[in-house]
């Protein structure tokens, strides 16, 4: 069961295609703005680092961030280049929590290659990170001003703080689902909201516009990451490069299991509670748990939950009412619509 | 052969003391401002990672940085107490370097208590590390504005350089008095500096006044850090709470190393670049490694450097001759005096 704009994006995929050519062109702009930034860097900096940032930041990665603050900006009637140099910022912080992140996770891989502690090393992954730290901050900083910094800052400081909140959750299997909308704020929701609202900063945009795009970022963020924890479960792993159930696997708990934990007799909770319990059983019985989800509709529910802040999320643009940015809206719409329909 | 201006600071101790005195009492108000931050926070973040920042921030540091920032702006005529909080910026970003060295260095204690890493893991160390990084820049870019997020991002990558720099540095025993330099300024001059010039900006000073505060910051600094170089190869373990020779033991080439390279007889010469070539052998070299360093003189020179870069400093304090700051100038000048006393 769908909703009416959900359906609407999956059946018009020929509007879909042309948003994301539309995206593809801009994203490749992002990157010419990061390599002017690497080339501008390059006479001061030791070789090896270079090395590592341009490994590091050139693996394939979508630019969905810096893309939100340059469409948000334009939404705002911003029309001039340098919000690509801004919307760097946002790539650069995410490489910088990447880079930490896969020594944290111990990740072999990112995006089918060596993550960057694998290739290089642990002390080049930590000082890597750090060196794009500062370079988002200083950044941020000079083109967004004290007001954009702060948010920037604040995003930070927020997904950090989630880490550690879910370093105290992964000792618990009875997470509700505000825990898990916690978690997933400070995982993605606030650095892609931070996207948006520093974008239409930036544009120009009046309160009222700034608010939207935030709103709009703050769904998309969620969304973006219940589907990605959906795809954990129910994704192709030739499509999305991943084996399934490692969250399982982890200890992880996501809003399938939530929602099914919530609704499910006590027979298949303790089932459940007992399965997460022997860290090494997990694994073996994760189509056991996919089974019991299914039973209580979990996957559907979190899609449905999914779906709803996209919804939420495409809704708050609807104060965008100007035919000039009607492209910008509409392409905006359209990536809300591709992070409910992708399989990767 | 000590200058006349040396002499006088170790003839001086009761000088010396009043001027220790006077900056206890104002590294206690620093603390004072860091805990109201925490406290500020303490409802927003995680229990886990106040508990890791109490542990990291409050563990007997001196607040060498935020205190310069403090009398640097008042030797440029600022009064306000915000400058206590501009401080603190500069004492969260060494502790996020410290705990991330700690990290990269494999260190088990700091400073006699174990190392943020090794009581709290790395996870929260790297994260920690990251969130005061954010706190740092958040608090320079509000309190110092766009010219001080600069100074201050470009001190924090020059870090990073620094530090890959010294990476590439490890496989090189032939190390030059520049290449030396390169490294000390990334690893500690860099920092004091900004936190120099940084506070004489805050104060309102004029474009002569920063500049003469940033050079006595880039001389102390990189006296500081020389001195740390000898202590390593002359410190009274008692004092210092640390072993002698790690740095050889590591494989680190400071500078007195450097300037007997540069002066030994070829046979000395290569009998060293032996004793370096073969890790496990160098440990149990020490004492013959010191021997040859004092036949060249290599600690007194290295000695009368950190002398000279601290005699510069000062005499770039000299342009400050308003009688209402002499106390401020007093103090810069006792702590100038104290980085080559020190013997912790």
């Amino acid at each position: 069961m769908q909703p009416e704009s959900i359906r609407k994006y999956k059946r018009d995929m020929v509007h879909m295609e042309a948003v994301l050519g539309a995206l593809r062109a801009e994203a490749q702009k992002i990157d010419q703005y990061m390599r002017a930034d690497l080339a501008r860097l390059e006479p001061g900096i030791d070789a090896k680092l270079l090395e590592v940032l341009n490994y590091g930041l050139f693996n394939g990665g979508k630019r969905v961030r810096p893309l939100l603050t340059a469409f948000a900006s334009r939404l705002c009637g911003n029309t001039d280049e340098n919000v690509y140099k801004l919307g760097c910022a946002f790539e650069y912080l995410h490489a910088a929590t990447l880079f930490h992140d896969d020594i944290i996770d111990n990740s072999e891989t990112r995006r089918g290659n060596l993550s960057v502690f694998k290739k290089f090393g642990i002390t080049a992954a930590i000082l890597a990170g750090d060196f794009l730290h500062a370079l988002a901050m200083a950044t941020v900083g000079k083109l967004s001003g004290d007001k954009g910094l702060e948010i920037f800052c604040n995003a930070t400081t927020g997904m950090v703080d989630g880490e550690f909140m879910q370093l105290r959750n992964a000792e618990r299997h009875n997470l509700s689902e505000l825990d898990y909308h916690d978690a997933i704020m400070g995982k993605t929701g606030l650095l892609i909201a931070a996207a948006c609202e520093i974008g239409a900063l930036y544009g120009g945009g009046t309160a009222q516009s700034v608010k939207a795009l935030r709103e709009y970022g703050v769904h998309l963020g969620c969304a973006f990451q219940i589907v990605d924890d959906l795809l954990d479960y129910l994704g192709d792993p030739a499509k999305t490069g991943k084996t399934r159930g490692n969250d399982l696997a982890e200890g992880k708990i996501t809003l399938p299991l939530i929602l099914t934990m919530n609704t499910a007799e006590e027979s298949d909770r303790s089932r459940l509670l007992s399965i997460l319990e022997k860290k090494s059983e997990r694994a073996r019985h994760f189509p056991e748990v996919c089974m019991i989800i299914e039973k209580y509709q979990g996957f559907q529910t979190a899609k449905a939950k999914a779906s709803a802040a996209v919804e939420n999320g495409v809704r708050a643009l609807q104060i965008f009412t100007d035919p000039n940015v009607l492209h910008e809206r509409t392409v905006l719409e359209g990536l809300a619509g591709y992070v409910i329909t992708r399989e990767k």
